[in-house]
């Protein structure tokens, strides 16, 4: 079954509509203690079934994305006569709608849900593919199920409850997006603009709407992660070395969407390298991330490290040859290309002159 | 996807064959300090897979499906390096196979796993529809989700190790299955012959096999259990307030198996009253059950309880007029049969008479 996407910034009505037509024997919303506070009050105004339905709050933080929080939303919804006809409201980030549809998608073997995202990350990212589940015994997302809800109700209005950083961290993802889908989309994500007294909501919303469509092609294109999924890998084999050096080795992280900002900006350089991507797009790009994201300081003495973090990605084989997603052009995506050492360091070179480092 | 029912007495080859055909990173068996002590030495001798297998012991009994047991299958798959391409082998009864077949289901977002029902009930009830999950808080099967096994391998092999009551508490299952199908498929049943030094395994797998497939069909052509499913019912609006009426009013527990065979002969009694079916075959039946399951006592005392109870079943809305699934004969079934009061009672009194109470 494939969900339903609404992109409105009128959610309230948006989730009364989806409410009504199924008439469930009772409505639980499921929020963190963030949401609870900042978009709950906001919503309830909005939508009577929000503000007639039982409310379940679990700790914010991935840290609480446990079996604990897990069984609480279990033992709630079980000591609350909830059933298979009940209908369950996810509203928060990702950790919310991961843990809240895994909930909802195993209680009496599987309630109907709809997943609300409160931030520009779980917007873009978690809302197509049906992933739900928990952390566990320290690992991530080690306990789960394939899930779709019914719907996910997405707005930008929410969005005003975030920091300028957790707003950057999710457009990243929506720019890799434009960089895999067209020239004019990547513009026009490069002329938005968050910052001033408010950011245009409306125009967020367009934008989001093109960047999740994006995702949905590539997704239902290849749904056994075998090929052209990789895309999405774009950024992640530099942007996943620069996360982990910056947390093991600098015992001072960055966040992910950051990591794979700066990521793509090596990426970038490497497909201009090897296939000549076009240098304008690059250079328009590099100035956008060292002017909203700042930069990642490197030297040459860090080269190595990264390098070996690079080759322990699970995608490579051999530690000489580096696997990489590229681009020829914007849109036109190169998977399972392979950079040998030499090439990856002249990279971070340019990388580290185009950023003023 | 339709899981692959393969009915064997060589069931160690059947498993190393599926082993076989997936290659898996790992094998993992989950046993019960049951059929850890019972039934795995056994099939370690005939199964390679099996015996090179990691094992995962769960404490026997309704009373450990839970989460906490559930939790430390997670945790051990964790631990010992368990991943997507890695493979389950539930073994055991309908415990086992719910539990494990909900921590394989829900294991890294869903690994593969194989059931090998080592009771009868396990064999004849649990292998078809997908069904895992656990008990939470007090419910039964609170939570779970429906998931296929790649298979189940059903052998006779091991209903060695149950004792007559758990063969009967099964067998009264195949019962019900032959009076939805056919006359001759229900008399070879009563013909067949549990007691002496041994059974006849290799029969008995013959007669499973077919029972099984009666409730394929019925699942089949019913998946939404909005209509013939309800046959499935047969016996249980009866069997349930017996059962019901011997824990709570008695404090005297029968297996749910027992309760079900006593119910389908006063179903069949008002079958007989009102459809006419044929009292040849409802005296046959009785005597067997007489003879086998013995019989639960009752006097007309007892009747208000017990028409409270039925009445009392999710499926009746009225007090006065009480829901059950009928046949006019054997293999032609009526759902949705209304019945009133006094021929309920009618039919308890034939039942005593005929139970010789």
């Amino acid at each position: 079954m494939k969900q339903k996407l609404m992109f409105t910034n009128h959610p309230g009505a948006a989730i009364d509509e989806l409410a009504a037509g199924m008439s469930p024997s009772k409505v639980f919303v499921i929020v963190d203690t963030n949401t609870e506070k900042q978009v709950l009050p906001l919503l309830a105004v909005m939508s009577e079934s929000v503000a007639g339905a039982q409310v379940i709050t679990v700790g914010a933080g991935d840290v609480n994305k446990n079996l604990d929080s897990l069984a609480g939303i279990w033992r709630t919804l079980n000591e609350s006569g909830a059933t298979r006809s009940s209908f369950v409201i996810n509203v928060g980030g990702g950790m919310v709608t991961d843990m809240g549809g895994f909930a909802a998608a195993t209680f009496k073997r599987g309630m109907r849900f709809v997943n609300v995202p409160t931030t520009l990350l779980a917007a873009v990212d978690a809302s197509v593919g049906g992933k739900t589940g928990i952390n566990f015994n320290g690992c991530k997302n080690e306990v789960g199920a394939f899930a779709e809800p019914e719907a996910a109700v997405i707005s930008t209005i929410f969005f005003n409850t975030l920091t300028t950083q957790e707003l950057l961290s999710g457009y990243a993802e929506m720019l890799k997006h434009a960089l895999l889908e067209d020239r004019q989309t990547f513009i026009d994500l490069l002329d938005y603009n968050f910052a001033g007294t408010g950011f245009d909501k409306d125009r967020l919303l367009t934008l989001l709407q093109k960047s999740v469509a994006v995702k949905e092609r590539i997704v239902s294109e290849d749904l056994h992660e075998q090929g052209i999924r990789k895309a999405l890998n774009l950024g992640h084999t530099v942007g996943h070395a620069f996360e982990s050096y910056a947390m093991t080795d600098r015992h001072s992280p960055v966040p992910h969407g950051y990591a794979v900002a700066w990521g793509m900006v090596v990426e970038l350089i490497l497909s201009h390298m090897e296939l000549k991507f076009p240098s304008d797009m690059l250079q328009r790009y590099a100035a956008y991330v060292r002017s909203n994201y700042g930069v990642f300081d490197i030297t040459c003495d860090d080269y190595p490290a990264l390098l070996k973090l690079m080759s322990h990605d699970k995608k490579n084989a051999s530690a000489d040859r580096i696997n990489f997603t590229l681009l020829a052009d914007i849109g036109d995506v190169r998977i399972d290309r392979e950079a040998d050492v030499e090439n990856i360091k002249a990279a971070l070179d340019i990388y580290r002159d185009m950023m003023g480092i």
